[in-house]
């Protein structure tokens, strides 16, 4: 058996691997477009930013231990130009000889990957604009950030960069995970940087409330933010940089731009051979990863694949799913029933100290399939014991079914403890779990790691006592105009307080119900939303139509404009 | 109606404001012996290690917060010195006046928790040997270690301590948590520290080989331990400082000993009551936390509880499970339908700078209860992406049950990331995970955070890899004589290498089968498996005997004796 694997990454790389593993006999060859196979396109960000310094490092197989350790004849810079599906051939073209040769295969592996989106806008070519998805990429701009400066190699300085100043001001064009990386790393470079973003949010997978905290965090560590506008076209300048036109009719001076507006699977191969593409615009494959031609197969960020909780068709460019992917189509191709589950969507970015991660479907996407069953809370815990030093707040979304209880995802924003949290609700959704279980989880306590009550049991009570009937609840932007009750104490009150709410400190309550109408909803606010729990207990307990504002003064900064 | 509660820390605590949230009408009084309710006992041995300074930091809830938030009748200082289930009365004692009062209880909660072992040994009640259990003792052991210090407040330089010189040498007596932590603290202090324990291990929830890397970073941490020896006795010497005495005839100076041996579940008043105690000496509980009397309910260490994972009754003195169960007693005394789970076991001690981490079933108990199908493997994954700055190595020993492929088990320890994968992996117990499962898990991964293939994914695909067949294993202590295959590269030999072991590096072993036998079983080492796994394949596919041994040279030096 001859198997032809297109495309030496994540996704190709370990379906090689894996089907050596599990077919000694097989004829494997893999062959990778660019210099590298099986290299950390998810560390290009920190190489640039020097954090990951090397750019070996980066390199976690090469083509010759391919051959050596898995007698896997990988090929680099070896592009598949076309397959022919009836004669189960692929014409592959040597970059460096522009030979052109055509090898059989009886099964064949497409994980082309996807393609940074590089809009056909005036200027889009001109020097110092910049994608980020190879490791050349990242050596080229290390090379153009690092000009000017006088600690560089000789072979360096005595080149053109030699004429030019170092590089002062950065856009990134494209606030999702790899824009805010790059900004974080250019930001330690010491450049000026500035997102441009068509949104009015960045980081797309988060509900727009989140990604507020997060833009604000990145300005307070001095990224500037232009939100709902769009790159129009880069222009030259006579010093030599470049000037960034917008939409709106702004313009941002660069040194060097990033473009990271998104990516856009590689299906040109797939498409010329007659493979079925989806709506999303991925290669369409069957749970074994499968394509429309029995005999070849597709994997990672160039297929669609099913969400888990939503059922939907998706696209997910992330390293695990498509790590997971080439595995399992190496195992159907040597003969076993495995089958991808699906995805859920689990990310994380790390960003100035501050972790953000979710998993699971978010509102805005539930919204847009039209789904009712559904309610989310918002939740502030201590990323651990509050009596031990260095606790900090994590801001955590818990989006549920309302029928069942079933978890259907969580965002979760902070300086600690975060993506622990994230992955024990990923584990969760996986297995199905409902906020009953999350109730009753029992997670690693020690005052320095957690507390007896964890935030993801908080992630159940605080749901279950919503779905029980115990505390209704609303959100700020759905007040619509009930009695508003604070049960902070003055001191809080005098902080920051809401226009018209009356207060009634906590311990005061239960002696002045008179003062609180019976014919109205009172919604009850607190800092968190934990003492107005027992509030919303006492009044309802008391005969009060009452129900609490979801996050407390915590979550009105993120749903009410200022 | 009126309740009682017995205790008002952890489960007792949460009972009462839990209660209190679905009962605005009950009458509730909650006893405490102490002086202080609801307080962290989790951060004593921080408070006397002075990394939680302030003591007020750990006093969670005061009674008057009870009193004024949840109108719970709190009473410190208060003891339940006798029950009369017939009359349903307790008798309290007030401890500073010694008046004794009767009160009537429709629901009676007992949350005593559980008493440190104190043996009867000579000399136990010497000056300078203390236990770790309240606020008091934290407060008593501080002073204690900082007599002698220029920097003391007047007050207490003035008393007897003046005449006394600053601790050097404490001895803890108990190599379990909290023995683990003050050890640390005292370290912290200043102190030099002996730990004696009886046991051959410290941490007894860990297997022995994982201990032991615990008892190697203690040593390495300055700690010195006294294991498989127990204390016989402690004497006074002429200065004023002790001595203590083990059964092996050892002598070992202590100015402070802190008496770490264990905790006994506080059954007396149960007893007394004549209610029923299980096999473990816990009170015996349904699962709606309801002893043999209907009316009375136990929560927390103090009850014997189902092992969620064995279903053996046991003994596990948490605050996770205590706040759980106090819940529970609180939903069933106001009518409602809730059960209690039972526990893992899930637990985390961190210790200079270390975390060990653990979830679920452990060898040694499997054993003791006589179960075989079950296999372990050993891995030893990065703690995050190996190219990103920072990764340590995380060792992880997970337990599963062979027939089915559930997971049982986990224990890891490390400088980075350990407790995170106990808690994904202590959902997946909760939830039936099975390693399958666990391959497929979808995890947060970002370089700095984890990998493609993070941990929780390694625990499951190397045990499917065994369940599959794909890679027959072996463990260091059972390895019998088989042939040695070692497929590491010569210079990582040169710096451990096992006798007896040919050396084939993989990148050599196709070329070179002929030497090897093919009547014999091939046990295949490497570092830590990876390539022992791809060996294994070559070799099994090319009709030879072959096995791994799990964890290769890095569980050597857990499981072979120097």
């Amino acid at each position: 058996m001859k198997v032809i694997i297109v495309g030496g990454v994540a996704g190709g790389a370990s379906c090689a691997a894996r089907l050596r593993r599990l077919d000694e006999k097989a004829e494997i060859l893999m062959v990778e477009r660019g210099p590298y196979v099986s290299y950390a396109n998810c560390g290009l960000p920190y190489h640039v930013g020097g954090v990951i310094e090397q750019e070996s490092s980066l390199l976690v197989f090469t083509a010759q231990m391919f051959r050596a350790m898995f007698a896997i004849d990988a090929r680099t810079n070896t592009e598949a130009i076309s397959i022919s599906p009836k004669k189960k051939t692929v014409d592959l073209r040597n970059a460096t000889t522009g030979e052109v040769t055509t090898e059989k295969y009886d099964k064949l592996v497409l994980s082309p990957g996807a393609a940074p989106i590089r809009p056909p806008l005036t200027g889009i070519d001109l020097p110092g604009i910049f994608s980020v998805r190879t490791v050349p990429d990242a050596k080229v701009i290390r090379e153009w950030i690092e000009r000017g400066s006088s600690d560089l190699p000789e072979e360096r300085t005595s080149a053109a960069f030699q004429t030019l100043e170092k590089p002062k001001h950065a856009v990134v064009v494209g606030g999702g995970y790899i824009g805010l990386e790059m900004a974080e790393n250019l930001v330690h470079r010491g450049l000026e940087v500035t997102i441009v973003e068509m949104l009015d949010q960045v980081m797309a997978p988060l509900d727009p409330e989140c990604a507020h905290l997060v833009e604000r965090y990145l300005e307070k560590n001095g990224v500037r933010l232009a939100l709902s506008d769009a790159v129009a076209g880069f222009k030259q300048t006579a010093g030599g940089s470049l000037e960034v036109f917008t939409k709106s009719g702004k313009s941002h001076p660069a040194d060097i731009v990033i473009l990271a507006i998104g990516v856009r699977p590689e299906t040109s191969l797939a498409k010329a051979a007659g493979l079925e593409i989806g709506q999303r615009g991925g290669i369409r494959v069957d749970e074994q990863m499968r394509t429309s031609d029995p005999n070849i197969f597709a994997v990672g960020d160039a297929v669609e694949v099913k969400d888990f909780v939503t059922g939907e068709w998706s696209l997910i460019p992330l390293a695990g799913p498509a790590n997971r992917q080439g595995r399992i189509a190496a195992d159907v191709i040597a003969g076993r029933d495995s089958k991808f589950r699906g995805t859920q969507g689990t990310s994380v970015l790390g960003i100035f100290g501050a972790t953000v991660a979710m998993t699971g479907a978010n509102e805005k996407l539930l919204t847009r399939l039209g789904q009712k069953d559904f309610e989310k809370v918002y939740i502030f815990p201590n990323s651990h014991a509050g009596y031990y030093p260095g606790a900090k707040t994590i801001v955590l979304k818990v989006i549920f079914r309302k029928s069942d209880g079933r978890l259907l995802g969580a965002q979760a924003l902070g300086l600690d403890g975060v993506e622990k949290r994230i992955d024990a609700l990923a584990m969760a959704i996986q297995m199905g779990a409902t906020v009953y279980d999350l109730e009753e989880a029992e997670l690693c306590y020690a005052p320095q790691f957690g507390s007896a009550k964890d935030p993801v049991n908080f992630a159940g009570m605080v749901p279950a006592n919503v779905l029980r009937g115990d505390m209704p609840l609303c959100h700020w932007n759905s007040v619509d105009g009930g009695f508003l009750l604070d049960v902070r104490n003055p001191p809080e009150l005098a902080v920051e307080s809401v226009p018209g709410a009356v207060n009634i400190p906590l311990p005061e309550l239960r002696a002045r119900l008179g003062e609180l109408p019976r014919d109205r909803e009172i919604n009850i606010i607190c800092r968190s939303a934990g003492r107005a729990y027992f509030a919303t207990r006492i009044l309802m307990q008391n005969g009060f139509k009452a129900r609490i504002i979801s996050g407390g003064m915590l979550s009105r900064s993120m749903l009410v404009p200022k």
